[in-house]
C-alpha cells in the first residue's frame, strides 16, 4: 500500500501573549522547532491547538502564520472545526485559501446524530471540497465514536484519506487497522502520546502527539525504530516519552482537563524557551510556578533542558 | 419576588424550503402562530431552533425575521450558541445588533472544561455585553451539568437573568427551585414539555416548550390554570399535551435523536397549514409520508386540525 | 382504577452497632418510628437499606426482625437484589419464606444485558415466584434504564404490580404514568424525595422516599394534601422536605456518593434518638462530628429535633 | 523482576446442555483443550465464565470440575464475584476451599463507591483470606475505573499481585505497565484480544483473552514470539487472532452484548466438537443457525476447523 501520510505530525500548540493575544512570533518558533524535529507534517487547528477557544479572526490567523513558517516544508493538515455539515464546509473553504493542504473533520457536535447522518456529514463535505479529508475521531469532545464499519467504507469510496484517532479505544483502533489494509491511500494515526509503538506494530501509519510539541526528535526516533523494525528500540523510546507524558499529571485538580495537557505542553516549551508564555486561551487558567517547576523536573530528567 | 420573563417562550422553528433553503415566509407564519397562542416571549436560535445546523447568514436571517414577525410583541431571548467565551462573545453582539433582548448561553463544549472555567465564562459574557443572559442548562448536548450553587451564585451576582433547564434532572430543578427563592429578578424556565405541571407547582416562573410550536395555546391554558391555582385543571391539560408529546415518538429509529422532536414539531406545523415543508436541515433526515400519517393521527386526537 | 399500593413507603435503613454488626434493637424502633408515621407499606431490603453492603445471613435476620416488628401492620415489599434471573429467584423464595407480601426486582447488573434479556429476566421472575414484583428502575446502580413500553407491557400481563422510579428522568416517568393509566392494579412510585408533589399531581400512586426515614408523618402529610387536592398545601410540605433533604449534602467529599444520602438519614435517626449508631457497612465510611452537627442544624429547623 | 504468573491464562467458558444445566463433561473437555494449547493458568469464573448468571451452587461445581480436570497443571485463579466487601470474602473462602490458586477481585458494583471505599475494599479482602489477589478492572461492568495510583500502592503493598486490565483504556494500562515497573511480584494481563502483541511490547506480563478459550494455541505462539523478541511475528499471529475474533461480530443485534461474545465462544467450541451446545445462561439468547454458519467460515479461514 502506498501511503501519502506517514510519521509524526503534531497538532501545533497556539502561543498567546501574557495579555492573550495571539503570539504569531512564538508560533512561527513552534513550527520551526517541529520542523526542526523531523515531523513529517503539522496539524494545525486541532484540539491541542485550542481551536475551540479561538475567535474566526485567530483561527485565519493561526493557519496564515504557519503556513508562512513552514513555506511548503510538510504538509499543513487543518483542523475545520465547526459544530455540522455546512459550517464545516465554511470553514474548510477559509482554511484551505489559506494553505491547507487536507483538512480535519470530526462528527458533529451539539448536535444529537447517528451513523447515516455522520456518513451524509462527511460525504456532503467531501463533494464540497476538493482537498483529502482525515476523519478525527474524538468521543470524549464530540461524544460519538466514529464506527469502524463507516470509516472503512469512506476510506473505500474515497470520500475520506485516512483517520486520526483519539477514541482511546485500542481494540476498536486495531480493528480500524486490521479492516483497512487494503484501502489504498488510507493512512491512520494514533493520537494517544504513549501507545504508538503499539499502534505502529500493529500497521498504524503515524501519530499525531500533543506531546511531540515538546519532543518532536523523540517521537521521530520511536517512528524511524519501528519503521527499522528495531521494536526493542521503539518500546524504550516510548517508555520514555510515556515518562515525559507526566507533564500532563502536575497540575492538580486545580485546572479543566482541558487545560492541564495543553497548559503542559505550552509550559514546557516555555521553559525550553520556545515560547514566551504558556498563557491559555480564555477561560482556561495557565499553569502555575510550582507546576512549572514540577514540569522543568520531569523535562531534566528526559534531557530535554 | 418580581419577574421580568414567565409564561411560555417557546424555542422557534425554522423552516425551510423543500431545497433546504431558509423559509422566511413559513418563519414568519409561525412566529405569528405563537403570538397568536399567547405565548409571553420567543426563543430564538435554540436548540429546537436547528441552531447547530445553520450557517453564520442562516442565523441572521433567521433572528431579523423573527424580529420583524414580532415587532416588538414580547422579548426576543436569542441564543448565542458558540463553543466558547470569546465566540459566544462575538455571536452575542451580533445577535443584540440584530434585536436580541436577552441572550440565552449554554456551558462550553468540544471544549473540556469545569465549574471554575463555567464560572469565568458566563461572567466574562456578562462583562462584555449588557443583555439580560440566559444559562442554558442542556448537558445532553454540552456533556457538562451546570452545578446549581454555581447558578445560584450567578443569579445572586446579577451575572444571569435566568435559567432555561433541560437538564432532565428533576431532583437538582426542584432545588435549584427552593435555592433560589430569594434571588430576585431570577427566572427559572424547564425545557421538558411533560412536566410543566409539575414544575410550576414548584415555583418555576415559566417554560420553553418545543412541543408550544405545535400548541401554544395549550401551554398558555396550562400556565393560566396554574397561576389561578387550579392545579387538577392544569394536570389535564398537561396530560393531554403529554398525549400529543408522542408525536415525537413516530420516528422509529431511522432518523437520529436530534432529528426526531425537531422533525416531529415541523411536521405537525406542516398539517396544520402553518410552514410549507418539514424539510430538516442537513444532515438529518425529513419525516416521511408515513411519520407523517401518524402525526396525523395525534394531531386530529388532540383536536389541532 | 383500584390500586393495591399507595402512598408513603420508605426504604427502610439497616442500623448497625459501632462494631458493625446489625443493631436489632435499632431496627425495630425504625419500624415503629416508620409505623407510627403513618407509612402504609415498607421497602425492605433496598438500596437505602444498604443491601448490596449485606452478608446474606445479614439479609435474612432483617428481614425476619422488620417482619416481627410489624407484625402485619402494613405490607412488607422486600428486595430480591442480584445480579442476574435465576440468582433473583432463589433470593427472592428465601425472602417469601421470611415475610415478604411483594418482591422488588431491578434489571440486572454486572451482567451486560438489553431489552428482549430484561423482559426475559422479569417473566422468569413471575413464573416462578407467587407474589406481586414491583420493577425498581434505578439505571444509577444497574447502568440500564428501564424501557416505558416494556414496563407497560409487563403490567398489562399482570407480570409486574408496579414500578418503583428512581430513574432520575421526569419525562420518562410522567409517559409511564399516562401509558399505564387504563392498567389495573399497577402502582407507580417515584423514589425521588423532592418531587413527590408533582409526581403525585401526574398520578403517581406514592413515594419510596429514603427521607422518609427521617420524617414518614411530613411525606404521609403530603401524601393526605394531594389526595384532598390540596396541591399549594402538597408543594409547602414538599418545600419545607426538600429543605429536610440538605441533609444529604452535609458531607463534603468525604465520603462516597452512597454513603452521603444513607450516611445522613441514619445520623439524623441517631440524633433523633431513634437508632443507637450511625455506623454504616463496611467499607462505608460513617458521618463524623462535624456532619452530624450541620444535619442537626436542619433537623431543628424543620422541627424534628 | 521475578513474576509467578506470566503468559496466556484464559477465562474458562461454562458450557451448558441444551436444556440449561451444568454441562460437566464438556467442561472438562475444554479445560483439557486449553492445558493441550499450552495456558499458564486457567481464570475461572470470570465474565466470560457467564460467573453472573450462575447460582451458588453452580458456581461451587464450575470450581470444582475444573479443579479436577486441571489436576494441579497450572494454577487456578478463580473470580470471587460479589457486589461488596463482606460478600466477596465469604465467595472467596468458598472458592479457595474449593482449590482456587489466587482470587479475582472486581471493584463493587450496585454500590455507588469512590477511591477511598475501593481502597478499605481490597485491603479488607487482602486481611481475611491467604491467598494471592487479582484486581479485576472492567468498567464495562462495575462502571467505576480502578485509579492507577491506587494499583501501584496496593501493588507496592502487598494487597494485590496483579492486575487484569480489561479497562479498555490503553493509555492508563501504559502507565500502569510503566509505573508498576518495580514493584516486585506484580503481574498485569491485558483483558483484550486484539492488543496483546503492544501490551507485550509494553511490558505486559500476559493476557486473559476470552478468544483464548476457541484458540489457545495461538496465543501462545503469540506470547513465545513476544518473549523471544520476534515482534513482527508477534503482529503477525495478533493480526490473524484480531480475524479470528471477528466472531463475536456474528450476532447482529439480536442478541445482547453480553451474549454476543460469549456465545461466540461457546458456538465455536461446539463447532469444534469442543463442548455439546452453545446454550447460554438464561436469560441470554444462544446463537443460531445462521449465525452458527458465519463462526464457521471465520473458523475454517483460521484453519481451526
Amino acid at each position: 500500500m502506498s501511503t501519502q501520510y506517514q510519521g509524526v505530525i503534531p497538532p501545533v500548540v497556539t502561543p498567546r501573549h501574557a495579555d492573550g493575544s495571539l503570539d504569531t512570533a512564538s508560533l512561527k518558533n513552534v513550527t520551526q522547532h517541529l520542523l526542526d524535529g523531523g515531523v513529517s507534517g503539522l496539524f494545525v487547528l486541532g484540539s491541542s491547538g485550542e481551536v475551540p477557544y479561538m475567535t474566526n479572526a485567530e483561527r485565519e490567523q493561526v493557519v496564515s502564520t504557519i503556513a508562512d513558517a513552514n513555506a511548503g516544508a510538510v504538509p499543513l493538515i487543518v483542523g475545520a472545526n465547526e459544530q455540522t455539515t455546512n459550517r464545516v464546509i465554511e470553514e474548510a473553504k477559509k482554511v484551505i485559501d489559506l494553505g491547507a493542504d487536507a483538512i480535519v473533520v470530526t462528527s458533529m457536535y451539539y448536535a444529537i446524530g447517528n451513523a447515516a447522518e455522520t456518513e451524509t456529514h462527511f460525504r456532503s463535505i467531501h463533494a464540497a471540497i476538493d482537498k483529502p479529508i482525515f476523519a478525527y475521531d474524538v468521543p470524549v469532545r464530540t461524544h460519538y465514536k466514529l464506527p469502524t464499519d463507516l470509516l472503512v467504507r469512506l476510506g473505500r469510496d474515497g470520500v475520506i484519506a485516512g483517520v486520526k484517532d483519539s477514541s482511546g479505544d485500542d481494540v476498536s483502533f486495531r480493528q480500524l487497522l486490521l479492516a483497512a489494509k487494503d484501502v489504498p491511500d488510507f493512512d491512520i494515526f494514533t493520537g494517544h502520546e504513549v501507545v504508538v509503538d503499539g499502534a505502529l506494530l500493529g500497521g498504524a501509519q503515524g501519530v499525531v502527539p500533543g506531546l511531540g510539541n515538546v519532543d518532536p526528535a523523540g517521537y521521530r526516533r520511536l517512528f524511524d525504530a519501528a519503521q527499522a523494525g528495531d521494536w526493542a528500540g521503539a518500546a524504550r523510546e516510548q517508555d520514555r516519552l510515556a515518562d515525559l507524558f507526566e507533564i500532563v499529571y502536575t497540575p492538580n485538580g486545580r485546572v479543566s482537563g482541558g487545560a492541564a495537557g495543553l497548559g503542559a505542553f505550552k509550559t514546557a516549551l516555555k521553559v525550553m524557551g520556545i515560547i514566551e508564555s504558556n498563557t491559555m486561551s480564555a477561560p482556561m487558567l495557565s499553569l502555575n510556578e510550582d507546576e512549572t517547576t514540577a514540569i522543568k523536573v520531569i523535562l531534566e530528567r528526559n534531557g530535554l533542558v
